[in-house]
């Protein structure tokens, strides 16, 4: 399988600290040594950087680890193969235009192939079930919306196909367009919002800790969603099986079903 | 205006000497300090790198220009804007997605917006004329021709367009897919084509040379264009103004005119 990383902030943050625990997962603390991916929304732009090789002892990962991009919204992938190669193609996340917005998913599950249904206006390029999921959602919202349907009604369309490919198999996803960030839990999916007051954070795949109370202003919010909780001292919320949310600005503003469980801190998740 | 840099190579190949060159005229030895972008194709995949700082300073910059990424394929940009703001959403390389293929285009010089023909599939993400000519490009593609036909006759088809666009205003280009590099010369650019015997090299903006009969091997071949020459001691052939060319594997394949003008070597080109 796979881990995802994903941050929604309401003022250009950096995800050093998080991509720091969870590139760990990517050949060291983890299985999940087959290439990674991050991007970043950077007011109205997206940029990404990809490697085929393990995050965990990636160069690039290295540096992206110690150069912080500021974003409000940010996407990554740590990627252990199973349908598709090891190459660029198959890495996460993936990107498409839609709208003149700059779409983007990642994807962590597996669905078989001929199941997932065929896309008319997007192709993938690469092997796997995940883009083929994508371009079959994308699809979906050029059916069903426009440019104009707000991100609380693209959520429940989102949420509604999902539900479809949650029937099909494992479909853990993130999904943007820079304004709005899309999660879908099949399986294993949390989250936890930082805001005031901040306290300090520790990570679980590395002995480092940050006080956010000293980096941060009173307003900022940050959401974090990630695959397994990447800190031990902090509440995440573990969604459920079917369980959308659109966050935006750092906030959850839109979810499908009732409250998450929450997972006390050091739990050790 | 920006400063275009491509690769064309039989073997996958780093870039590093000759985007070290480049990046030097974003900021330095150049005034092309609004950001770059540099985009490889390696098996089939691709990765791009962005910044809107300069190059000349970046640190994503830096790291590329000692960090050999091999490909066969390569496309780089500096820019000094003059349609669109400078951000992200505005920097070249822009890529789409057609037949199941990663595109990705850059741009020299500029048409006026309103002259630049809408296209109906692709949509612009930014505000530049640049982004504007692809999807117009990219969709006469799909028009014209299918997955199956062959780069020889999407080069005429592509030669045809960027006819139409030389005559609304300066269009020299770069276009590719992984398999075919396209190029156009509207106003200014040159290329040059390394093989054995190979010699040393020394770049135009920085004093440093590569012999290159050291780091290859004899089959090696490898097409270098850009907007002026990197180097002040080999041949470059300047192109004359609406000649296309396409290059695979390191050879110009196709041309659509006569022989390009060689300038002779160290003519400070």
């Amino acid at each position: 399988m796979c881990e995802l990383l994903a941050m929604s902030a309401n003022v250009p943050t950096d995800i050093c600290f998080s991509f720091t625990g969870l590139i760990r997962r990517g050949g060291a603390t983890g299985p999940h040594g087959d290439g990674f991916g991050i991007c970043f929304y950077e007011s109205g732009g997206l940029r990404e950087f990809k490697d085929y090789q393990a995050s965990a002892t990636s160069a690039i990962a290295e540096f992206l680890r110690t150069y912080p991009i500021q974003s409000k919204i940010a996407l990554s992938h740590i990627r252990q193969a199973n349908v598709g190669a090891v190459n660029l193609q198959n890495t996460h996340p993936f990107q498409r235009e839609l709208w003149g917005r700059a779409w983007t998913l990642a994807h962590n599950g597996q669905i078989d192939l001929s199941r997932v249904p065929q896309a008319n206006f997007y192709c993938p390029v690469g092997t796997t079930d995940s883009e083929k999921i994508f371009c079959w959602l994308l699809d979906k919202l050029r059916e069903q919306a426009t440019e104009q349907t707000p991100w609380s009604e693209l959520a429940q369309l989102l949420q509604h196909y999902c539900q479809q490919l949650n029937q099909l198999g494992v479909c853990n996803l993130l999904l943007s367009d820079g304004n709005g960030l899309f999660v879908f839990c099949s399986t294993k999916l949390s989250w936890l919002c930082r805001q005031a007051p901040f306290g300090p954070a520790h990570l679980c795949d590395r002995d480092l800790t940050v006080d956010f109370s000293s980096v941060t202003h009173i307003d900022d919010r940050v959401a974090v969603i990630a695959t397994q909780p990447l800190t031990d001292n902090e509440d995440w919320h573990a969604m459920q099986s079917g369980e959308g949310r659109l966050f935006c600005d750092g906030v959850s503003t839109w979810q499908s079903l009732g409250p998450s469980v929450v997972h006390p801190k050091g739990s050790g998740l």
